[in-house]
């Protein structure tokens, strides 16, 4: 690591000469397969930007100017140039490293980042208001081929073209390859001939032609538009962007030379970079997928730590179970089919299996057609990418009370990818679709059941919930509305979902205390007239509810306001939540304890309650 | 009317000759002009696409394939095609005909309309459920220009090309003329000649070389695309769709012919029509922005009934003073400069102004992107589109809390649109928001009050919401969270925005029948302790609150659930709303009467309330 010692920022990067950055780039990946083996974290996309975001560094001061990394997984080398290599053993964890670009974390953050294809939304805001200020930095933003399925991109792609601000899109693009029968390689070169710097750009110009492999792979939407623009124009040049590539990915030199060009012609340009996942990794190149985002492995071998059941995997499961005998059903995801479990259920039922990309309103769009004409679509989707559906939600499912079945995974507190990863805010948001139904399984068989009740007995709209990862001690099922756990006349707390487990374990410890606390799980977040809540509360006067959401529009606040409007006296509350939902990375255990959502948090409002009451 | 009174469904088109179409298109044009002078509506986009409807019903039995309309109001000719003639003097009238498709009016409209750009998706989703199901309807949609510019749409078309589904996507284009200079029309066409129906299509062709005038305007975004498609490939060839076009969309018979062979062609394919928005009536092909949606006017001259001001009015005035005073402020409108009362400003600061076309997604992220970097964005938009941006609300502004103002037009029911355009969901998600802060203005005054405070002394994101139209009797401005306005110990009636007009109304008459109320308006609906309607609902135990959004997380809920938590006893509460949020279209009035929540029904509540206490 004798070149990575000295690197501390951008400036430092920029006093190597042209032969160390290879040997730097080699020192980073060596850091990278290091760390990541031992902390999990993305490590694929990472691997693939090494040389990219070195060169970024020799071009760009990232303390001034803007250098947006869309999704922002892939900003592992950029960190590590700026001064934060020796965070990463606490990286993903809490009150460590994050995974993503923080801008509390670093000035050379210049964005939040985790959901994909708003970086040239972002990157243009910033090109503009640095205009209109009269002000210099530069603005660039990364973007993958993946991201570019997002019709956000669309969008910021084509108001950067006509806005006419100096920008650099970084097209990201690693999962293709050019076929060299498509020859039109070189007339595109030839037309970037005329540029600037034709000289050292001769010597990249042969590497490039040297580098390029057989096979031509790149997501189903763009591809033909990326064989036409070798041909001739393409989408980004129609769009009025000045196109550069595309450029060998993992060539530094010529990388910074390119981006520096696409910087000095101040227009908006799209550097067209090919990288690839995993580079310099063999297990990694070899299972992009496996190494995107992983927990601990060996480095070596690549072996990863099993993990277990999870309730992706039962809900993967058990949908295909359905789809055999139900032949309506169809899957849904947007980009997510390992995530969400449903490649089982795509290599078994490819002809009704759909990936979007990552196009949930689309997605939430199309499912609703289909559910017009009489289909049954499943869509599996995270809590979090859910919220870029919330006007389809109520457009185009609700309105017209249509059957679509919102699976929705990583609900709650997802751990380590953080702020902008959990699944907090989606009770909130269902609660504002009409007649929306929400299910919340506590356990693996109580998805199992819910799943089919949402399939088969219920109508309209409806979603089930769940969190990542396992079950915990609670593995009964019951899928109604209410269900009373407990007993007691001290006071009631309601929950739904895993929670339940964390919810038990503080009514034993308070029963040992002499406190009877009458636990009421919910099954069915809505729509619920919180009866059994009601009455319980008529008994005890005093609630607590324990929820892994945001604080607006919690449960608990809807069961106050039952009693309220019922007249039913309330001696005492207590809502545990998340508060505003701002939610920072870290292990569940972590966040519930420091949120003040764990069993010893719910025993301490139980107490308090209780003694105010004497 | 000789030809129209004869048809009452696609079957009846079916049976005109060729030579009756163009009378029969004329024959609509004058039924459209006639009766959307006497009750407003859509007519430019209306009378521009009456050659292209019935060229669709020449093609499709609607009743049976499915032909959607993207956003919808331009499906008047549809209407009156499918049995639907007789009721268009109940056009956008409550309990009339509504100006949008819907299922629930007739099996002919095959899916909700409203919201842009979904209509490919919706489309997709339907062709896909044929497919399954082993079914052979037909399936069609018609997307205009404008809604090509939303990334919805590009998600749509993408997935659609790739799915290789026989489906027929027609490109409305009514902005558009082909410049005779660029020359690739012929070469276009050339391509077409290979297909079936040559002979018949070579006089289409020249009917089209002759009509096509002079100018080459489009919507910035596909501007230089459709110009590069002219020449070899364009950008839906690219993504795998046959591409038919341009065609002459004031042309039935080429229309009919063209639309027919794409059918035929059974593969994803779309048809790209000219047409000219107003067509046929002078005033609207002038100034088609004006008669887009407009009120009654004079059918000969054209001369529009003036409205008195409204809120959006006021909001761009002042929106202009305050941009005088401090460089910082840009504004952004979704394509509505002139709905939002933006069009001053734009004239007046056109390097300030952004129209970020149908893309309320884009616009949030990149008005996030500008606020972190020092500049002063607002974002003016309707309620119900800016549902659009709920993601970037969550992820990309309140994450960091960046100061964008959102300046919610069209809050509150919106009368004769229905109910895809009513803004009554914002208040609920916005709550959701972390961080935001929501004003409600009652008056002009309070308007112009609370955007100073939204603008200069707010921090993190921030909503100033005012309804469609003009303010009432209250002409007072208090920027307050909470104002007590008349003093009452028997109910405590809450309320904000121009509702206080209706709430005043109700405790005048109330006072008559000897109930005192006490009226609390909100000023800022979010954060709000509530700590005054705490007080007084201590003082009366009971409590109304009256708003124009749906029930869930209505703000009369959040005063329960503080008053239930605060131990404050409420003997009796009666929230009115909108209930579950499904409104339809009708006059304000005639909606709040029958929702329940007019003076009268505000009064009936406090009766019941407080003959039940005693």
């Amino acid at each position: 690591m004798a070149l990575l010692e000295k690197i501390d920022s951008s400036a430092d990067i920029k006093k190597l000469s042209d032969e160390e950055l290879e040997p730097l780039c080699g020192e980073i990946r060596q850091f990278l397969i290091e760390k990541v083996s031992r902390t999990g974290g993305h490590l694929a996309s990472n691997l693939g930007a090494v040389e990219l975001t070195v060169a970024l560094h020799r071009v760009y001061d990232t303390s001034r100017d803007r250098v947006l990394f869309d999704v922002g997984h892939q900003s592992y080398t950029h960190k590590i140039i700026t001064g934060r290599r020796d965070r990463f053993d606490s990286l993903r964890q809490y009150g460590g490293l994050s995974g993503f670009p923080k801008p509390y974390e670093s000035v050379d953050d210049p964005f939040v980042a985790g959901h994909a294809s708003d970086s040239v939304s972002v990157a243009l805001g910033m090109a503009k208001a640095r205009s209109l200020a009269g002000e210099d930095y530069k603005v660039a933003a990364v973007i993958g081929d993946g991201a570019l399925t997002g019709g956000l991109a669309y969008e910021g792609l084509a108001a950067a073209a006509a806005s006419g601000e100096p920008m650099v899109i970084i097209l990201n693009d690693n999962e293709m390859s050019i076929d060299p029968n498509v020859g039109g390689t070189a007339r595109l070169l030839q037309k970037l001939r005329v540029r600037p710097g034709y000289i050292s750009f001769k010597r990249w110009y042969r590497e490039l032609l040297a580098d390029l492999p057989g096979v031509y792979h790149f997501t189903h939407t763009v591809k033909e538009w990326l064989k036409g623009q070798l041909l001739q124009e393409n989408m980004f040049t129609a769009m009025g962007f000045e196109y550069m590539g595309p450029v060998n990915g993992h060539d530094p030199v010529a990388l910074e030379t390119v981006i520096r060009w696409a910087q000095e012609m101040e227009k908006p340009v799209i550097v067209h970079v090919l990288t690839r996942k995993g580079k310099g990794c063999p297990y990694a190149e070899a299972h992009p997928e496996l190494y995107h985002g992983v927990g601990p492995f060996d480095p070596v071998t690549g072996e990863i730590k099993p993990v277990g059941e999870s309730f992706s995997d039962v809900f993967g499961q058990t949908l295909c179970e359905f789809a055999r005998q139900d032949k309506r059903i169809t899957a849904f995801t947007a980009a997510m089919a390992g995530g969400t479990g449903l490649d089982g259920f795509a290599k078994e039922f490819p002809q009704r299996f759909i990936d979007a990309g990552i196009a949930e309103g689309h997605a939430a769009a199309m499912a609703a057609g289909m559910a017009k004409q009489g289909a049954l679509p499943v869509f599996a989707v995270y809590s979090s990418f859910l919220q870029r559906s919330f006007d389809m939600l109520i457009h185009d499912v609700s309105l017209q009370g249509l059957h679509v079945v919102f699976c929705v995974d990583r609900a709650g507190i997802v751990g380590s990818d953080g702020e902008t990863h959990h699944g907090i805010f989606d009770v909130s948001y269902f609660y504002t679709v009409p007649g929306m139904t929400v299910y919340c399984p506590a356990s693996f068989q109580e998805l199992r059941d819910m799943m089919a009740l949402a399939l088969f007995h219920t109508q309209g709209p409806v979603a089930v919930r769940y969190p990542r990862g396992g079950e915990g001690a609670y593995r009964d099922s019951c899928v109604l509305p209410e269900l009373k756990l407990t007993e007691g006349g001290d006071v009631t707390v309601v929950c739904y979902g895993t929670m339940v487990n964390t919810v038990l374990e503080a009514a034993a410890e308070l029963e040992q205390a002499g406190i009877k606390a009458e636990v009421i799980k919910l099954g069915r977040i809505q729509p619920n007239g919180f009866e059994q809540c009601l009455a319980s509360l008529q008994k005890t006067g005093k609630l607590i509810a324990a929820e892994e959401v945001c604080a607006a529009g919690c449960v608990g606040s809807r069961v106050l306001a039952e009693a309220a409007g019922a007249g039913i006296p309330v001696n005492g509350a207590c809502l545990l939540d998340l508060d505003g939902g701002i939610v920072p990375h870290g292990d569940r255990d972590s966040l519930m304890r420091d949120f003040g959502i764990d069993a010893a948090a719910i025993v301490r409002a139980a107490k308090r309650l209780c003694r105010r009451e004497k």
